[in-house]
């Protein structure tokens, strides 16, 4: 068993051998600028951990993981693209850098280059694997668009928001450990529980960063505080803060919405108040509490002898008591 | 064997099939509009008919075909977004009938479609055919950033406008032919002449694309005539005409190139009236002819009877002569 540092190890050492020194540069330098910021690669090693409850040889499934890691980064590409998000992960996004007709076709070389990686899964699995990824991206796809279409909406329910999260974070995670548990060699309900295992992680992990935007650390989180507040994103948040608003806090909550000419720092400040006036942060926290012991109990019933899941277990916790 | 016109009528029908009757409305909408507007469907008819040289049975090739269609239409949203093209077949393309963002988005599902239709090609085949298409689609990739880099550089060289068109129009009708040929049982040197075959009628037929926006017919053409001229696109054309202009020609071809504000109707007659004063349609009529007569020669050396070929010789032929 290989702990979840030495696997963050590997990936990270096969990203780095990636070639992206190829022509034309126009195409080829964006695509390892992006790789290079980093990130946690968490689809990649959940991907190689998943393997490994079943498997001592993670090699058959570097490629596939490496490929989940590169269709992750093709999304924020376009993503940046849409929410006009000039900085991730303290640097320049590629649009920003470059420019939108530039990100949108690194992007699209990016997401064949994944399929490539992903076309590297051993034959026995392949067409199972191939068929996943392709259904969870068009989800993902799916899930971006119903962000985008909630912008302009005037309600979204609580059980919309987490059906979009799910579709566009929480399937991604899931397709990663079954990948992984396939190619291992997992029996299908074992591959399915890991599947549900990464859904209910990654919805928890959505509302964590829901929460990390409002409350977090900005030196650890990587962008600035309240950009979800400042452009009216209906998270988990606000979409309870607008339910549970009355009198006075919902006019002040619909004004400070509805403002277009306001100091950031005094519509954070303002925005950040209501949250805990209204005591939405607490209902944020034990609806992720309340995905991550799913997940744990999904976790508990993959049919491995449970040192074996110590690793998973505990990435599970470090993503729940994260600060970025 | 399948006529042209009977294997068009399968392709539209297995088109029209394809549902996109599913929510979210914002991104099925557009793939199902920009399918509706038609084309020449030359691509899937490529690959049933390079199928039905060496079987009766084209079903096994059909949703590979459509997975090809659905890849250039893919690439048409996107591309229409870089070039700034407004109207496509006659009609607003998807990012001026909504917005860039929807046209990102719904470009990126078309491609995910596309791979889930090629994954359905028979799995002995499966992995050859889908490294063929990745390989294929990163390649359109390149010629397409190499079109977009062209435009700001100072000189371009026929050769690297001949292999731009290469990569971004010639080899997906060679992938096209050459999925058909091995889904159908091909030998790998048949498969390999009709790949060629392809490359050299997709050269043919941009150099045919390069003459039909100077000298086509408007209302066939389905855009406006001088388009390439307007926005000083280094055609074939005008890379030739840029080599052989010698003083006054010179002077004069440099200056409708450097002036913004210029009436659109008197720089394409301007430009059109040199290019016939320098000859260089004959010159691209030749290349084109070359390109032509290799093709032919390629489809001539595939090891079927001659009349199994009659068809796609005579496609070939009328991509040549179309007028639009």
């Amino acid at each position: 068993m290989k702990t979840f540092n030495e696997i963050t190890q590997l990936v990270s050492s096969e990203i780095e051998n990636l070639d992206w020194e190829k022509e034309p540069r126009g195409l080829y330098d964006p695509i390892s600028y992006v790789l290079s910021l980093g990130g946690k690669r968490i689809r990649p090693a959940f991907t190689l951990m998943a393997c490994n409850l079943f498997s001592d040889d993670l090699q058959p499934a570097i490629a596939p993981a490496l490929g989940l890691e590169l269709f992750h980064n093709f999304t924020l590409l376009h993503d940046d693209i849409m929410d006009r998000a000039d900085i991730r992960r303290g640097c320049p996004t590629v649009h920003a850098k470059w420019n939108n007709n530039t990100a949108i076709l690194s992007g699209d070389v990016m997401q064949i280059v994944a399929y490539q990686l992903i076309a590297k899964t051993p034959e026995k699995y392949l067409k199972q694997v191939l068929d996943l990824f392709s259904k969870t991206a068009i989800e993902i796809c799916e899930g971006q668009q119903y962000d985008v279409d909630f912008e302009s909406r005037n309600e979204v329910t609580a059980d919309e928001y987490l059906e979009m999260i799910r579709l566009k974070t929480a399937v991604l995670l899931g397709c990663a450990l079954k990948t992984g548990a396939l190619i291992g060699g997992a029996g299908k309900e074992d591959a399915e529980r890991l599947y549900d295992f990464g859904i209910n992680i990654g919805l928890a992990f959505q509302l964590k960063d829901d929460l990390l935007d409002v409350y977090g650390d900005e030196a650890a989180f990587g962008k600035k505080i309240g950009g979800d507040i400042l452009c009216n994103k209906k998270t988990y948040l606000l979409i309870h803060a607008l339910k549970l608003a009355k009198d006075q806090d919902a006019v002040e909550l619909n004004a400070w919405l509805s403002l277009s000419d306001v100091n950031p720092d005094d519509k954070i400040q303002a925005v950040t108040n209501l949250y805990n006036r209204l005591e939405v942060k607490k209902i944020c926290e034990d609806k992720m509490s309340f995905f991550y012991e799913k997940a744990v109990a999904n976790l508990e019933k993959v049919t491995v002898l449970s040192n074996k899941k110590q690793e998973l277990r505990k990435l599970a916790e470090d993503l729940m008591s994260r600060s970025d």
